[in-house]
């Protein structure tokens, strides 16, 4: 249930987001819908496909795409109002971040895989919503290059697994990962933690 | 069988075209038939891998993909022929997309799905592949920015539904939804419709 | 037991040249990771997400992608001796190519598809991999420009299929298409076999 209204708002902000990327790119009302889905459902879309989850979610709940395609024409309407209030918008996507985190473990734990797996089921489900919408308004992947994000959906979906490993009960394990998610991801945010780089200089690909 | 005939022709109209985007980059054969091949069959291969509906078409029955990696091949022979009868390929391809629309539709529609969701399958038939070859070729994706093309499978479909709702036969209403498409997609190319584009110009990613 | 060693050597090398690719681009520790793994497992993965094969072979074996995460983070430490080695991972990816091609034939013969999607199948293993390494770091596909690399996957494929048809047995099969592919392969690369190019100079797209 607090996943569920987290999730709603998750991809709310989400596609609003996705919908300024579009209009960066001058896209036409379709585009708009087009980029403000697969940023906001993207990642769980691409983590079902993987995991062999059907039907997808959005399939079963057609609700979640209407929402995803209205937040993104209506952010047309009030973009600049969008902007202004970017501090609130990073708030809302460290949440929604956190919840697809655990979202995406619980999918894949509930198919009884691998805890590794049920990891890197919730990056996918946190990371790859980002990374369609950077493919198809081809800009460089923000999400391999900036401050802890995809590191955030890792340990939270690690936590949550221990916490629950410890018989610690699901909501109450979804509470302690939701608090420790958002506070490490808004931490990175302002103090710019990231991951180390890797450059290479040397011209001339291998291939 | 109607629509199988108008689907043959589609994907082979849709090989061409995608054969000759290969040719600007300067593809080797390979890539001309997967470019062809992926405008040709990726809208529906996307809609069945989104919808979990396997096998694939062009699995099931390869020699779809036959005729789009040899029309692919064709074209690099035929390309100046092709490109001056740029006004047949335009009329051929808005028969594919509403006949990809229409067979999106059923396939969705056979699945027991949300008319919605139904709608939605019809616009990823006919507009996937497009998206795909934009993808691969490294350009800006067209059907995001040009005149009414999604817009033209959404509502296709929606019409579909709406004349088998009626209990309308579905030989007629595939009929009269062919040519309400086909009429609707060339007159948004004779008189420049489009939807509304979102600009935006303030820099700055909010990501 | 031959090609599941030769699959091990064939990820962790196409690992190591993902990431040199990823630092390329200056991407951090996650961005080396996924491109590393995209490189070694994306074909496979493309593979069965197009067969309906599941579970993903990294879904039920995560040890396969724990190696090509540890490989990528391994290559951001020693790069410049990955780089002198050149010609060893030039060697290593020919292997692996031929090893993939085998396995991608394998897993559509075990599903019953008819040859020519075996060989699709074959070539997707082999290819994919590096078309999802230039899509994620924003760079021209290699694949569909260089010496012959998808012809080497569809030919080895329709060797092995030809040999077991004749009744030879799948370790002599297997050999044979090892030696021949990968003789195939270095051949192509030291004499610049490629196929013909399709070059377009006219302007003005045709959608």
């Amino acid at each position: 249930m607090l996943l569920s209204i987290l999730y709603v708002v998750g991809i709310t902000a989400e596609a609003m987001t996705g919908a300024l990327s579009a209009g960066r790119q001058k896209m036409d009302w379709f585009g708009v819908m087009l980029v403000a889905s697969a940023t906001a459902i993207g990642g769980g879309t691409v983590r079902d496909i993987l995991l062999g989850h059907y039907p997808l979610t959005w399939v079963a709940n057609p609700q979640y795409l209407a929402i995803t395609c209205l937040a993104g024409l209506l952010t047309t309407g009030i973009a600049h109002w969008v902007i202004k209030l970017k501090g609130v918008f990073i708030r809302l996507d460290a949440i929604g971040l956190v919840a697809f985190s655990i979202i995406g473990t619980k999918v894949a734990m509930n198919m009884g895989l691998h805890p590794g797996i049920c990891m890197v089921s919730a990056l996918v489900t946190g990371v790859f919503g980002g990374l369609l919408r950077d493919l198809i308004c081809r800009q460089t992947p923000l999400v391999l290059h900036k401050e802890l994000y995809a590191s955030v959906a890792f340990g939270a979906s690690g936590l949550y697994l221990a916490l629950l490993e410890m018989n610690i009960s699901e909501l109450t394990a979804t509470i302690i990962t939701l608090i420790a998610g958002y506070l490490l991801r808004m931490s990175a945010v302002r103090f710019g933690w990231r991951l180390p780089a890797f450059q290479l200089e040397t011209e001339g690909p291998l291939h």
